[in-house]
């Protein structure tokens, strides 16, 4: 973990203690790249269904990889403190693990300009694992979303950040 | 844990395959309600400082909280196949856990409808807790958002659900 | 003004203070009706070329009214704790008042609910003023909106309310 | 009152009258702020009673904040000639006034681009007073949200621009 | 073609002429349905890019029906007379046609409310068509979005209608 | 035409088939412009009516004109790959046409951005039409809205397009 700590204090409130929209107008345009991860975890059964339901169409962890997308350019209407954000890429990835049983969600954003994109990719991962929780709700209300975190912000003032790997 | 499997299928695929929004018009227009549950784990210190910033003015908790709230209204904008719904209580609890350490949070969602409200709640956590990371990444940014998944959810015809507790 | 005052307290916050969309799913389906009012002041020119400029294509007034009733039906995204309600009727009328000089605005909105639609027609009218601010600020940038207020709103428990007419 | 009359016509309408989104993509990205203010007068015991209900937990004033500041980011989605646009800072300020007797309401907003944001400040101004009325309404529906106007612009071609302060 | 003319003038504008969203609140809660039809146009060569480039992981049409899906519920907010409604049933399907050669696409929406569903229908393969587009413009510009029309309307009082088929 | 195929492939894919948003944050930030036009077909009657119930007022064409342009602002959300965007100019024009009979609809937008515009085009159209259909459809359901298509596309790395006109 190389984390600068660069301030000791929470950024969105001001000297008050109000919360506000910090100002980001001086600082540079540099490109900038989050990467977030997470997992839901379900019984192999559910894990089995989906996988199968998912062979002929593709219907399942598509529309999950695409609400994740989608949502990862509604950040700054969700978060109240975000920045709105010309995202310039967005990816999602959905894998299949049998040892959870579930699967492992990870979600890129890339963008040049004056802030980071850490809050889009970690609301893409987000999203991405509540949709597949609604996809697959009338097999097992069980599941868990899980193990949301930053793998990685690179770009900026700030300097770079990558977070510990664990071993799952 | 006392769910009834009422399907053996995914919901959302049609007989071919495909994703669509499952027709409920026919359904029973009955009260229901569902809470969700998450946690957001950090450092101590983070903790302290949040707690501390939190005193005089309330703002983080507040903050997120609202956008909690703010969120679950938007559940069918953002989880592609969920119905949208005139949402008609939406709760949300965050209690600091110096255990964990971070918070816990609770969202409680209820509406007159003919379908349920689990996504509503689910979102409402998920949305809180990014917000809570957010307002503290300039402190930390290895927090790390787990164990969301449904408490409870009742009324509806499919009978009532109660996850199991589990000892953290 | 004949407002039965229904409560001493807050009623968004709940017993800890903490802020809630309160439940109404116990409420009784009923027709209800909103009208709130507001006005924009501005130089008798201003007010002048609007008119003229309006004249041939009717834009400016009919992009405002437009405006107005398309926010309404975001109330409950942007008021924090409003429900989210299926709208039945939306109206919204201009007037001009050369003795303001300017123009004064009326939203009418209707349901049939479990709770009422006061910020959806407050709503209407703000965002149809500023609309109009938007439209003429080349030309004045001191114009004011201003006594956006409550005329009535009848159905619900709570009992009707009239507001006190002004002599403006 | 410096504002230089820059144009003698509505700049949103074209030359055959009709509304149109004006091309800016020619004009300077400069740093531009714009402050507005506002007012919501309520009866002394309303006032209070929020100032009251306020204390313990902060959430009265504090979603009005985030109301206002998440309305900003809509503002292009709802006033329709506005351009979408990345801001870079956003404030609220409330401040209870018991001689109105009510709060008064200001919104800072500030951007680095081609155009500026004096409506995303009005309508801060304006949501916030909205949310307000929403909070207080079960104790006073005659509140009234009054002389919304835009205090000063900064930045840009146009030139800055100061309303004239009021004795209010 | 059996509709009946219930109306001889433009049911979104008033007596004096202004738009507005029309009272339903008095009409009765029905069962409602409505299903419309569209096409995109491209070269053979596309079209068999597209379906072979969709065989692996049904990515495009798996993309264009959720992003309907997604625009019916998003209706309201996009036609400005329309009724915001909770949606009870949406499906797209999308049908290759090497006639064409092309893309066929059906919208079929449902709903029991005070109000039809056609907007929701059209714009359900609107926005279908679109995404079909923006997905394959790197391929061919030229494609063409084309007969976009009402099929069928059931429910309500104004009686049922279905288009005329056309031999395309 | 004049369009350079400058790829091969469906670019919202990766090279394992799965959509995502592609990078675009290397790319040029030029002035990119977008036409697209399409048409509305209806009976005489129809057409007749609308034209003399807008004279008064002009609310029809407006009502839809703006629609169109607050759609185009809102493509990223309805088109799942589409890049988020400060659209820099919409303009919208609707022309009646006796012979078809109808209406034409042509949009123009324009931006300075890495990416272009196309899609904010089509859409601005599209929902123009759905809406002149929506104001439209108490006196005839059997509208048809076709030949939706880019006229042209210039600025950016690909080159300039322009469709070949047809004769109507």
């Amino acid at each position: 973990m190389q984390e600068k700590i660069n301030s000791n204090s929470l950024s969105h409130l001001n000297e008050s203690g109000d919360a506000q929209m910090v100002d980001v107008s001086d600082k540079q345009k540099t490109r900038r790249q989050a990467i977030a991860t997470g997992k839901i975890i379900m019984s192999a059964p559910t894990l089995t269904t989906i996988e199968a339901g998912n062979a002929p169409k593709g219907d399942v962890l598509g529309t999950a990889k695409i609400a994740g997308i989608m949502a990862a350019k509604q950040t700054a209407n969700l978060i109240p403190l975000c920045h709105p954000l010309p995202i310039h890429k967005i990816e999602v990835e959905i894998t299949p693990n049998y040892d959870l049983p579930g699967y492992e969600i990870k979600a890129t954003v890339a963008i040049k300009a004056e802030t980071g994109v850490e809050m889009e990719a970690l609301t893409a991962v987000s999203i991405t694992a509540l949709t597949l929780y609604d996809m697959a709700k009338a097999l097992e209300k069980s599941m868990e979303i899980t193990e949301i975190r930053l793998l990685s912000k690179t770009g900026g003032k700030s300097g770079d950040y990558y977070g510990v790997e664990k071993s799952s």
